[in-house]
């Protein structure tokens, strides 16, 4: 039995009287052969085809629950993002109090998915920042005209925000053709990046039909746009990830269609694992979530946990930003400075829009809000 | 403000002490302009671009809960299911307590989405089979080679079986790679349909990255098989619909990877709508589900309820057939027509393995079982 195993750990809250072996044995066959037991052929047993039980620790409480830890050989799962997420979460996502807190993958796992492509270092490199959290923003709303949205972008572009992505409600809708909008949006961020000298990276929304994504990704590389935004769960697990790894752009992964996940503490996958090691392995440069203190859910530990799954050791993985979004302000940029440091990329939205009429002066305003707050951690700390 | 809008009902558990009306608000709100209320141009509003709360009906209990139907325009979700799930739960999937629980949809829609393309009726046309459920199984376990795998379809063919598909973990592993895997299991039950006359369709699997599953269906197509087992989630709720329908397949839905939806009653949306209304709208033909007393979480109402999304009145749309399944046996035959009615395909998975060695045997027993189940209940009813 020398296949190489990968390890999975599940926080298992027993539904019913069966002790916890009993359950955690349901997980081993469930997401491998799926067969009664007395079924399975002797030599699958031999050859670890089935998951195996190796450890389970009890964590008391009421009800109390368990840390079940399992392998899987990792040609079960193959090295295709569909099948992985069949192995670690398929069939038992139908069954009660399963949680994944914890994967540990193979080098040779960390390899074939092979994680960001540029990374923390690669975008701030193209960006021309360091030593600064990076200033972004998601144009809104939806409805206004292409003319509008491209002028937004033109002033947060020329105020000196580093990164502008669609509103994950932005997609092919007649108010703004996803052409129509790219080519004008990229073309005023072109313009006032000669202008001011900066660098702005504009990252369109990807949503539609299996046939229409593929070109929306390589209308976007054929614009000169440096990423797109990418919604796993909507239009596909592997498909924003394949697409940009073919044209050559960086990856913002938007937690859309997600919160199932997060729900309930006793299933689902933690924001972490999901959000966080998952979305980098499969390649997310930059991973947008909901912060604490929004309009969201996510505790400020969630949040914490997440941004050292996006940052942290992973093999040899390049470390990806986190993007803490979802009812910031510029007055709360001092506070999220504080809480997730220089490596993120903190993003404000609606919140812009409501600051001035002029994007500009908004933009200008969040730069200037994110420089202070560096300074003054950097005096605290000396 | 003559935009035709399409409605959807939330059943809403409020986690603070505002009004249902701010609930409701915040999701006409986030999954439209998402954007602070206050910053919504003049003309959003007039032209009916944020959602609009349609009626609150108050459901007392502990928690009170509360049923908040919302219309959106239908522009606004464009005609690609991406773009729908998007506005019916995206960012709202984040926050607490918000279960979707009823769809209208406009007649265009029904028709752009186009549901089911053999339906109810074409499937049994295809098959030759009236007046009885149909007699489903999944091939397992993962593990075997792609001969033993096809050793088993042949024996099931020639026991009468209706339909036969890889079960959900058979991907493009090494132990039988996809082409390998379909060719010989298709040739086998060729073989077998011209020795009995009768006829089997075979579904394989489509699951890989977005380059893979596209030649999967084409390979699935030349050789002649009926239809492909799609798992939405896990793929992209697009992609195994757009590609079945490019190559004139039929559909057949798995449920992996979409539980986390159904684990909390207060949260996701139904099984009846996400693998009822949802799925049949985007094409499944029919679509398997964990039933009642198996190994799995729904109730029998729950069950009864996504039966009835799969084949009530849905506009112009064909029917389709339920599946139920997860730990169904041939002693459950008789039980499963009572609770479901002919127009279903029965799946009887691992329990075939165990009934006998011989999978022609165990294939005859269920086909007889089902016979006498239907005999039974004409004789009851007339």
């Amino acid at each position: 039995m020398t296949a190489p195993r990968f390890h999975v750990t599940y926080r298992v809250t027993p539904d019913d009287s069966r002790p916890i072996e009993s359950h955690a044995k349901d997980i081993c066959i469930e997401e491998t052969v799926e067969i009664p037991e007395d079924c399975v052929p002797k030599g699958h047993w031999e050859a670890g085809i089935v998951g195996i039980i190796e450890q389970i620790t009890e964590r008391p409480g009421a009800p109390a629950d368990y840390d079940v830890r399992i392998s899987y050989r990792t040609d079960i799962a193959n090295e295709a993002i569909p099948n992985l997420l069949n192995v670690l979460f398929g069939n038992i996502s139908i069954r009660r109090g399963i949680k994944i807190i914890g994967v540990e993958f193979t080098q040779a796992q960390l390899e074939a998915f092979g994680g960001p492509r540029f990374g923390i270092d690669g975008i701030r490199r193209d960006l021309g920042v360091s030593g600064r959290p990076l200033a972004t923003t998601a144009i809104k709303p939806l409805g206004l005209s292409s003319r509008e949205l491209a002028a937004l972008c033109g002033g947060y572009a020329r105020g000196g925000l580093d990164v502008i992505k669609d509103d994950h409600g932005l997609i092919d809708q007649h108010f703004h053709p996803f052409e129509e909008r790219v080519s004008r949006i990229q073309d005023e961020i072109r313009t006032a990046n000669a202008r001011t000298g900066g660098v702005t990276h504009y990252y369109p929304m990807l949503a539609g039909r299996f046939d229409q994504v593929e070109s929306q990704a390589a209308f976007a590389k054929q614009q000169g746009c440096y990423g797109v935004l990418v919604p796993p769960l909507l239009i596909g697990p592997d498909t924003g990830f394949y697409l940009a790894r073919k044209y050559d752009l960086a990856v913002m992964t938007h937690p859309t269609f997600t919160g199932t996940h997060f729900h309930d503490p006793r299933h689902g996958m933690t924001p972490a694992i999901l959000l966080g090691t998952l979305f980098r392995l499969f390649g997310a440069d930059i991973s947008v979530f909901p912060n604490s203190g929004g309009r969201f859910t996510f505790s400020g530990q969630e949040c914490q946990d997440l941004a050292a799954a996006l940052r942290g050791p992973l093999g040899a993985l390049k470390p990806a930003f986190p993007s803490p979004a979802g009812g910031m302000t510029i007055e709360k940029v001092g506070a999220m400075v504080e809480a997730f440091g220089d490596d993120t990329a903190l993003l404000i939205g609606g919140a812009l829009l409501r600051y001035s009429p002029d994007p500009e002066v908004s933009a200008r305003a969040f730069v200037s809000a994110l420089e202070a707050a560096v300074a003054a951690r950097k005096e605290k700390r000396s």
